[in-house]
C-alpha cells in the first residue's frame, strides 16, 4: 500500500455543496436529518446490468474528510462566515450509510447507497461519493463485458496511458480487476491492491537493438521464465515470429525453458494469429500463447473469436480504461426524505417533465429474489426500509410503470442487498480484497439469466417497487402536481 | 495550492517500462542516449485540431520522480535485482526535453514533446507523460469545441461528479478552463489553479423546504449578491419561474439587489428558455440571466442557439469532463533515434502494416508558418532539429503522402513551436498561470482558418515534412523493408 498516493480529497466538491450547506447552517437546518439515495438511470452500453464498485474508496474519502487551515482560508476568501468555517474545521461525520457490496450486479433506479444523517454532512459528501461510484462502476461494468466476450481467456488491463488522469489509471485498474480482468500492467495499482503487474516489452525495446533477433535474444536471456516477445515491429510473419522461434530455439531451449508467448499489437490480428499459431505449432511450441492487443473491446473480441482467431490472452487498453463506447455512468444522489422533529419520515420527491427523472421518495431498501431451483435472480424489489419480504409465502411483483403487468413469485429466496456501512459515523463494514471482490462478482453474475447478460438488446431485468412504496410515491406525485 | 493533493506518482507506470529499463541496465545500455517523440494520430471527434495541455503536470511528475523504500521493496518482490534497485533508489533525471507550449493548437503526426537522454530515464517517464498529455489535451480540445459552439456565451464546467476519478475532475477542470471555459464548479481545482468556483444550489435545497418559494426566499436572503435559482424541481413554467420572480420582488428588491439568474436543468430547454425570457422581461428582469444545464455538448448547444434558445450561460457536465463522444486521445511515445558512441544520430523507425502507424524517425522540431497578411496559420512543417526555415525566402511545402501535391509559400513568418523545457535534467521553462494559458490558447485558435475550426468535416491542416526529413524517412523505410 503506497502511502504517498493517499491525499485528503475533502475540497474535491462542487461549490454548490458548500453554498447549500452554509445555507442550511444559516437557516438553522444543520441538524435536520435527511436521507439521500445514490442510484443510476441507465446501464452503460445499454447493457443488462452494471457492477457496483468503488465502495472502499467512498469509505476512504469519508473517513479522511477534514478541512485544513489552507482550505478554510480559501473558503474565507470566497465569503463564507466564521461560524460556518468553524463548523467545517471541526467537521466530524455522524451519518448512517447503507450500500450494496462491491462486485454485485446492480440495476437502474434502485438505491445502491443510502445516507441518513444531518443534511449538512450528507450533502457535503455528494460529489466525492458520486465521482467514486460513477467512475469505478463504469469501468467494472465495461471490464465485465470484455471479460465475458473473451469466453474464459484471460484479459489483461493495459490502459494506463489512455486513462483520464492518474486516478483513472489506478482505480480504473482496480475496477477492471473486480470486473474480471486477470491482471493489470499498472504498477501502482498492483502495489496498492496486492496484484501481480503484467508486462514485457514495447516496440522501443526492439528498436534499441541492431536487429529484432538481438532484441529478442537479449530479452530471453534476461527473462527466461517470462518470455513474451512483441512480434510486430517490422513484419509479423516475415520477421517477428520467425525471429521469436529462432530465439526460443537458440536461447530458451539450451536453458530448458519454454516460451510463455508472443504478442501481436497491429495488423489483422485474426488472420495473423492463425498463421502464427501454425508456425509456432510446427516449430514445436504449441504451448506458446498468443497475446493480442490494439484497440480491443467486447465487440472486436467477439468478432475475432467468431472468425476463429487463435488468441489465448487479450490485452485491452483505451476502450476498457475509458469505457470508450459509453464513457459516462450517470449515478445521481437525491434527497428522498427528511426526518421530522417527532422522528416521522417525511418523503421527498423531485418531479420532472422527463418522467424517468422523477425520484422514488422515502427511506428504502433493496431486495433480490432468487429462484430456488435454478438459483437465478428473478427480480429486485425496492421496499420501504422496515418492510420484510417473507420468502416462505408467494409474493406478487408488478411493473411500477405498467402496473397491470403482474406476476406471483413462489419457491424463491429473498435477500436484502443493502448492508450497513456506517452507524452514526462509525465504520461497521469490513472490506474485502480486490481478488475476493472479483470472485464474488463472478459468482453473482452467474446468478443472472443469459437474457440479461446479452451485449445487445438485453432483457430488462425487473426492478419493482413494493406495494406500499408504490402507493406512497404515487400519492406524493399527486400531491405535488396539484 | 493544496499541498495535501500532491503525491509521488513514480510507481504509476506500466510494468513493461520496468522490465525494459532493467533490461537496458543488464545489457549495458543504460547510458545509451535515445530520442523519444510524443505525438498523436487522430484528433478527437474528428475535429480539425487539438489543444496542447498538461505540460505543467508533466513537469511536476518528472520533478517529483523518486522511488521510496516501500516501492523498492515491492519491486524486489517482483524479482528485480539489487543493482537495478539501487539505480532506481538514487534515480535522478538528466534528460533534455522540448515541448509545444500549453494552449497551442496541435495536429496529428507532429512531435509535441521530445525527450533526449539516457534511454533508461526517457523510457521510465513514458506512462506518466502519456497519461498527462492524453487526458488534459483531450479535455482542453473538447472544451474548446463546446466554448466555440456557445458563440461568446460563458460555459461553466460542471462535470466533477461524472469525471473518471478524482484527478479527472481536478485536472479536467484545469484543461476545460484552458480550452476556454469561464469557470468550474470544482472547488479543489479552483483552489489549486487560482480560479473562482461557480455554483449555487441543487434540487435537494428546494426539497429541503416546505415549498419552492420558501427555498428560493431563504437562498435570496443568504446570497443576495449571487442569486441564481434552480427552477425545475417541480414545474418550470407553472411554479419555478413564478416563484423566482416573486422572490426577486419580495426579497431582493427591498434590498436594492438585482437577481443574477435562473437555471433550467431538465425538460425542453430551448422552449422553456424562450418562455422564461418572456416572463422575466415582463416582470422587469431583462438583466436576469438564463443558465442551461443537462447533458449539453457542442452539438446540442449549436442546435439550441440555431433554434433561438434564450440562454445566456451554459453549464456543461459529463459530456465535457469525459469528452463523451470521443473519450480517448491516442497520444503515443516512440523512439525516433539513438545517439551513437561518436555522437552520430541514428534514426529509428517502427514499421507497420497499418501505414498510419509508421513513425517518423530522427531528431526533429516543429515549425508553424503564418501568412503575413492574414495572420492565419498555413501549415506546420516537421524538420530535422538543426534545420532552420528561412522566412525571407520562398519555401516549398509538399504532402508527405502524395508528394506531387506541392505549394510554394511566400510572404510568411516561420516560428519554431517546440520550446526547451529541461536541459540536462534542469528545468528551464517558466510556466504560466491557467488564465494566461487560456488567453494564449484563444489567440492561437484565432490564427486558424474557419475551415479548420469546423466541427464536421474540417479541412485537413497541412503537417508536412521538410525535404531532408522526408528523404531520410523514406531511405530508412526502404532499408528496413529489404
Amino acid at each position: 500500500m503506497s502511502a504517498h498516493f493517499s491525499r485528503n480529497l475533502s475540497m474535491l466538491t462542487d461549490f454548490y455543496e458548500l453554498t447549500m450547506t452554509n445555507g442550511y447552517f444559516r437557516e438553522g437546518k444543520k441538524d435536520t436529518v435527511g436521507i439521500f439515495d445514490l442510484f443510476f438511470r441507465r446501464v452503460p452500453d445499454d447493457g443488462g446490468f452494471a457492477i457496483m464498485c468503488g465502495l472502499k474508496q467512498i469509505i476512504d474519502c469519508i473517513t479522511e474528510l477534514s478541512f485544513e487551515s489552507e482550505d478554510i482560508a480559501f473558503l474565507r476568501e470566497k465569503g463564507f462566515n466564521e461560524e460556518f468555517l468553524d463548523y467545517l474545521s471541526s467537521f466530524s461525520f455522524s451519518c448512517d450509510v447503507w450500500a450494496i457490496p462491491e462486485g454485485t450486479p446492480i440495476f437502474p433506479n434502485e438505491p445502491v447507497l443510502t445516507v441518513r444523517g444531518p443534511i449538512i454532512e450528507a450533502q457535503l459528501i455528494e460529489t466525492l461519493v458520486l465521482i467514486t461510484f460513477n467512475h469505478q462502476s463504469l469501468i467494472a461494468t465495461k471490464a465485465n463485458r470484455i471479460v465475458r466476450a473473451a469466453q474464459g481467456r484471460p484479459v489483461i488491463e493495459f490502459g494506463a496511458r489512455r486513462a483520464q488522469g492518474y486516478d483513472a489509471a489506478v482505480y480504473g485498474a482496480r475496477a477492471a480487476i473486480i470486473g474480471g480482468c486477470a491482471s493489470t500492467s499498472c504498477v501502482l495499482a498492483s502495489q496498492k491492491f496486492g496484484l501481480n503487474p503484467a508486462g514485457t516489452m514495447a516496440h522501443s525495446w526492439i528498436q534499441m537493438f541492431d536487429n529484432e533477433y538481438d532484441a529478442f535474444a537479449a530479452y530471453a536471456r534476461i527473462y527466461p521464465d517470462n518470455c513474451i516477445l512483441l512480434v510486430d515491429t517490422y513484419n509479423v510473419l516475415k520477421s517477428g515470429i520467425k525471429n521469436a522461434i529462432k530465439v526460443f530455439d537458440d536461447v530458451l531451449k539450451p536453458l530448458g525453458k519454454r516460451p510463455v508467448g508472443i504478442r501481436i499489437d497491429s495488423g489483422d490480428i485474426t488472420y495473423l494469429s492463425k498463421r502464427a499459431r501454425k508456425m509456432l505449432d510446427e516449430a514445436g511450441y504449441p504451448d506458446c500463447h498468443i497475446v493480442a492487443s490494439n484497440s480491443l473491446d467486447e465487440h472486436i473480441i467477439s468478432d475475432m473469436l467468431l472468425q476463429g482467431a487463435k488468441v489465448d490472452t487479450f490485452g485491452v487498453g483505451e476502450r476498457l480504461i475509458t469505457s470508450a463506447s459509453s464513457p459516462v455512468m450517470g449515478g445521481v444522489y437525491k434527497l428522498s426524505a427528511i426526518i421530522g422533529g417527532d422522528g416521522e419520515i417525511i418523503p421527498k420527491i423531485k418531479l420532472s417533465e422527463n418522467v424517468s427523472k422523477i425520484t422514488t421518495p422515502g427511506f428504502k431498501s433493496v431486495w433480490r429474489l432468487f429462484d430456488r431451483s435454478s438459483g437465478k435472480a428473478i427480480a429486485d424489489v425496492v421496499t420501504l426500509y422496515n418492510e420484510e419480504i417473507d420468502d416462505t409465502q408467494p409474493y406478487e411483483i408488478f411493473d411500477p410503470e405498467y402496473t397491470w403487468k403482474r406476476k406471483t413469485v413462489t419457491n424463491f429466496i429473498a435477500r436484502r442487498l443493502t448492508k450497513p456501512i456506517y452507524k452514526s459515523g462509525k465504520l461497521v463494514y469490513t472490506d474485502y480484497s480486490v481478488s475476493e471482490i472479483q470472485h464474488y462478482c463472478q459468482r453473482q453474475v452467474e446468478h443472472l439469466w443469459d437474457e440479461v447478460l446479452r451485449f445487445e438488446n438485453p432483457h430488462d431485468y425487473y426492478v419493482d417497487l413494493s406495494n406500499d412504496l408504490w402507493n406512497m410515491k404515487h400519492e406524493l406525485i399527486k400531491k405535488c402536481s396539484e
